[in-house]
């Protein structure tokens, strides 16, 4: 689905390009400056602002692939990005997390691990999108350590590592490369990791998080680059303007990227929303959220690159608000052609807050929608004319042949909606859906299951987790 | 958005005619099995059922238009259906009304008012979609005209009237026309009245119903045909089926209206959902039910015909499935380019409840599909590479000129959304979405201000229904 015209799309092309040719972005690291000068770029080191011609922009897009698989430990779980593939991840690096029974509270790694054995127990999460909670009880110099390490043990689906400078990116493309049990050299032929960059709008990309593309770029490693443009704060108060914004940093940042090394795995992320006019508060799922979704989709086919979005919402609590800003984002990333789906269950609060329960939740908003991209069987048989004969005027489907036929596999079969009439579901506790999702979470952490690790990659990870523990982990960024 | 290739399209379109061929269709009304013989159709009087050939389907179909107006008594409220006109309703015929003082209880005239009273003050809602909650307190003869009255002086929005026998859509008819204080020979002009029949699926039309359509279309009035197929109870239990039912119903008894009279205005109505195959029960907002939505759009095009489709969900409080189940089948609605959306603000379980927090709620949905609906601005202002430029890396953009002169109009400001930070919403009473609605509508109908209706109609009104209340009302039928 489109909301911007030929031309209005390239209007805005146009724009981004004249931002990155006359206004130019700030890289803010001499050794990202130094590699984009060498390229041809105009670096001005007082103000690190660089400027980039279109040429040079389009020449590095050039070599962006289109389409590539992000390897998990677990080749059920491998995720293609790119064309009409869509894959949903979990909330990530969200501060607090909450459940209706404990409340809200800081993020801590208890809670971490039971979020990641979540998605490990849930069919609609494709992949682990960051700490699901930031694990704040833990040293910052090794949590990436023990983070990366519960990805890699209680999870056999593919993760994330953040760009928080090189040493971390580093320690995350070693420990998937152990969890795979793949040499460094087929490392470099499968992408095993990917890295969430969000540039530091407006115009701004921050030196620790260019460590992580550098590094992620020369091992061949996956990075989406998102600018987090929210229109009226770090981005214009009109969509258009965001919208240029948002593709001047996210070609930037690619296109730096494919500097480093050419063919590198690369992803458009679009996360342009608004804020609340009156208060400065951010806004997600709201309709500019979902226009911008689509246009997002949009701009990232017009250069040949698959598209990140999320599914986002602002509200406190696990509530109708909630679901329908998560439906609103949700609706945009699928009708945008999103091909990866990040905070896509658990999120909250504009990313404040993980929730067990809207994790549940999301999972049933995600089953949903991936049943609804599954197209209507047509056919002699599923017309049913010899059911609708059979049945005749005033009859009942119910006990046809025909039905009988199909009686367990006919229709999506719901986690969380309650169809059950009023009488049946007052009688069964008169739950809301949140608090099902609630008894659901629990009985879903009792009966997980840790999928089996290798042994030998299982001692070549633990070996490698003390030795850079007792190394003092990120002491050196 | 479509989800049939043409292929398919045309192979329901084609299993449809097959139905109303070789199958067809009972019209229980002797009166329409004469008018259907006189028009060339196989009547078989013993069984009721009307066999009609292609040629006879499509020679009817052809003078349908495929746009008109529905007058409202204040024209503001004038509604097109047709194209991308879309027009959203309130929740119709619901026997029971709930809100979270008062809870769940059987319909009644005074909450049948406020309901009415509410409809006409949100501006989300452009019209009346039959009782929001039947009035079961008032008497079966008269309740119509109660009603109906309430619809014609509370509100100045159009409105429904039920075809449920020849004297009560006369009524309906009247009323409206003398509510718009319009002659006999401008309202064959100007609909000023819609009326939703529903075949009783499978392959039926009542008798009742086939009056309203007899006299509707004789008055050039609205007449939406909605076959309720619901699939695997009263159509197959596939979603390819179930269209081809509903079709063949949808087909049937808008040939007939325009067999009646040729050129009025019809509506082909979509509403094919599906039962749980567990219990039986009916299940709305489903994947299969957006696919559904979505093809009967289709279909209609197909036809040239406007297009009805819903807002349904089968939750039993208003929280996070209703809210979910909601937002799928509006997609479902304004993908399908759906002109009138029955039940777009209140309805819950299936249709079983009107809720006044829900009908709050929906009316955050539609206004923000509404606002999706607009277009992206993209011209040199809305692009802003000036503020950007002004703004430079790193700043803020809520300063801007180029804010500042938006400062007012600049996003989407919600009714119900609570963008507020977790610590003030808790501080202002940590209150659900739902609790919020619940102050919301109370303060609206606390605010309420009855349309004014010119005296000399009103009077004509009051008279009106003081003499058919004396004859008896609807007696007769």
């Amino acid at each position: 689905m489109e909301v911007l015209s030929a031309d209005e799309l390239e209007r805005i092309h146009l724009a981004s390009l004249e931002i990155l040719e006359e206004i130019g972005i700030a890289f803010l690291l001499p050794e990202a400056l130094q590699i984009l000068r060498d390229a041809g770029a105009d670096v001005d080191d007082a103000t690190q602002m660089v400027r980039m011609d279109r040429g040079l922009v389009e020449e590095s897009l050039a070599h962006a692939p289109s389409q590539y698989v992000l390897h998990a430990r677990n080749p059920d779980h491998d995720l293609t990005f790119g064309a009409n593939h869509i894959n949903f991840g979990t909330v990530g690096s969200a501060p607090n997390v909450s459940d209706l029974e404990r409340g809200r509270r800081p993020g801590n790694f208890a809670d971490c691990v039971d979020l990641v054995k979540l998605a490990q127990c849930l069919n609609a999460v494709h992949f682990c999108g960051g700490y699901p909670v930031e694990p704040v009880d833990l040293p910052p110099e090794t949590r990436h350590l023990d983070a990366l390490h519960a990805f890699a043990t209680l999870t056999d689906k593919a993760f994330h590592a953040y760009s928080l400078g090189r040493t971390r990116i580093l320690d995350g493309i070693e420990i998937a490369r152990i969890t795979r049990g793949i040499s460094k050299e087929q490392l470099l032929e499968q992408p095993s990791l990917f890295t969430i960059v969000n540039s530091s709008s407006p115009l701004r990309i921050d030196g620790p998080m260019l460590e992580g593309v550098i590094e992620m770029a020369r091992h061949n490693q996956i990075v989406v680059i998102t600018p987090f443009t929210l229109s009226g704060a770090m981005a214009p108060a009109t969509i258009a303007g965001a919208l240029a914004l948002q593709n001047a940093e996210a070609l930037a940042g690619i296109a730096f990227a494919q500097i480093v090394n050419p063919g590198a795995p690369c992803m458009y992320g679009g996360f342009t929303s608004n804020v609340d006019m009156k208060s400065g508060a951010p806004a997600f799922g709201t309709p500019e959220y979902t226009r911008a979704a689509l246009a997002g989709g949009q701009l990232a086919r017009r250069y040949g690159l698959p598209y990140r979005s999320s599914n986002a919402n602002a509200a406190n609590v696990v509530d109708a608000q909630a679901a329908y800003e998560s439906e609103m984002s949700l609706w945009g990333a699928v009708m945008g052609h999103a091909n990866l789906v990040l905070h896509g269950a658990g999120w909250m609060e504009g990313g404040l807050t993980a929730s067990f329960e809207k994790m549940v939740l999301d999972a049933e908003l995600l089953q949903m929608m991936a049943e609804f991209l599954n197209p209507i069987e047509v056919n002699e048989d599923s017309l049913a004319l010899d059911a609708i004969r059979e049945v005749g005027p005033g009859g009942h489907f119910f006990g046809a042949k025909h039905t009988l036929a199909r009686y367990e596999t006919a229709f999506y079969a719901p986690l969380l909606s309650d169809w059950s009439n009023f009488e049946s579901w007052q009688e069964s506790g008169a739950r809301t859906a949140t608090e099902r999702a609630h008894t659901l979470y629990k009985a879903m952490l009792a009966e997980y299951q840790q999928p089996v690790l290798e042994a030998a990659r299982r001692e070549e990870l633990e070996a490698f987790v003390s030795k850079r523990k007792e190394e003092g982990g990120a002491i050196a960024t």
